[in-house]
């Protein structure tokens, strides 16, 4: 099946736009709930595949814990119901052989369904993992951090006009798509004129980075009131506390995935 | 130690500027050599550490084998002497607090003295990676590949010359520095101008890739004759066939070592 109507799957049966950032800091879940990483994740899980279309692990929180983490990481994704999409937050970028190594890693052993790229060293280091109209990819365009001030805009047009540019013109099995923070709406609107309706955008920062949610999901929508994916990390992993942590995270999901929803008229 | 002083240090002791990638493909060393990855990596490293000031390890190549492979990657680590220099060819770059977390994992953790980094995302997605002076931080600047010209040298001035020119900016601790492909040898002369003499360059290329090891060496080198780390991977690494394949590495290992030095005039 194509990566976007594997994603459009997900969109129907749950109803959801939504993806949970499993952002899961090793340290600060022990901390406040007493879990591991894959035990935290397990249950926050168990608490939210039915409102979501997809789950972000970001590598650098199971990178940092070394073997361990990579083995978290195994059993994440084996908790995660097959017809959820899993997105590999891994930002890779590098020279077609060593792409090719990342691609295989990620896409093939551990078996994401999709990925974000840095799309800084050009096609060669995007193509090994759009290879597959299977599999999606997601190119960093303009982010939501302070940072995105350095380079992202540069050059007239900006960096990240290009980037969009570039990556509709790639994007000729339909799985390429950018990520675009929830901080910069303005720029979300023109990236989806250049990306044209069907392309898949994901866009972060609309928890605890502060972006706002309605320019998000407004600017962001394609045909058919989808193909933006709508992702929340630490609004949602630590929304509770205590025993019943996992029903406030669960409310969390399901407050925004409706607030979403409403948007999509 | 500070990064520098000890990367001038394995640079004095060997008399090297040369780095050699451990680009190590699990299957090929299997097929070519019948060695697992840690186990070919450690005889290569028993035969080339008195000719060089450090290895990098790309890990891609690790990734791909998973679980196993992180594992080789400590193992090869463990076998690099002390006063080498080991460079995570990581290229990571990511918000903040995710940036903290790949800069736990691999200058923490994994114990590697320097990281490659892309800046795509702009500062704050580099300065975890530069807050200890002990630790090198390497940013991609201009890549080597074909795929460069699709957005390193967007803008005017090129977008690796602004990269360049806040490399510099942000070098306060004197443990930042770029890597530029040894391909792009005009460029690696306006970068180590933008750069300074003192800030480290390394430059990936001159092997397999093709690049001039005349004008990479001539272009890239500070002050004092040093400065800049010139990387080979596969040259070095697949230099041989049987059961004398490290002799083969180690000689050109010595050759490249020496034809460098042949520059520093």
């Amino acid at each position: 099946m194509d990566f976007m109507q594997r994603l459009n799957a997900a969109v129907e049966r749950n109803n959801s736009l939504l993806c949970v950032g499993l952002d899961t800091e090793a340290g600060q879940v022990r901390a406040r709930y007493g879990l591991e990483q894959a035990q935290y994740n397990r249950r926050l899980i168990e608490a939210t595949s039915d409102l979501v279309c997809a789950y972000k692990p970001n590598l650098a929180f199971y990178e940092a814990q070394g073997i361990d983490g990579l083995r978290a990481l195994e059993q994440t994704l084996a908790a995660i119901p097959s017809h959820i999409v899993t997105i590999a937050d891994a930002k890779r970028g590098d020279i077609g052989t060593t792409a090719e190594q990342y691609a295989a890693a990620w896409l093939g052993r551990f078996g994401f369904d999709a990925i974000t790229i840095n799309p800084y060293m050009g096609w060669d280091a995007v193509a090994p993992f759009a290879a597959d109209p299977a599999r999606g990819v997601f190119l960093l365009c303009l982010t939501s951090n302070p940072g995105a001030d350095d380079f992202e805009y540069h050059g007239q047009p900006p960096l990240y006009e290009c980037v969009a540019a570039k990556a509709a013109a790639w994007n000729t099995r339909g799985n390429l798509g950018c990520v675009v923070g929830a901080t910069r709406a303005q720029a979300l609107a023109r990236v989806r004129e250049l990306l044209g309706p069907t392309a898949p955008i994901l866009v972060p920062g609309v928890g605890a980075q502060g972006g706002s949610l309605d320019d998000a999901v407004r600017n962001g929508l394609g045909a058919q009131q989808r193909g933006v994916v709508i992702n929340a990390s630490r609004s949602i992993l630590f929304a509770g506390e205590g025993a019943r942590w996992a029903d406030a995270s669960r409310a969390e999901a399901q407050r925004l995935r409706d607030a979403i929803n409403a948007l999509r008229v």
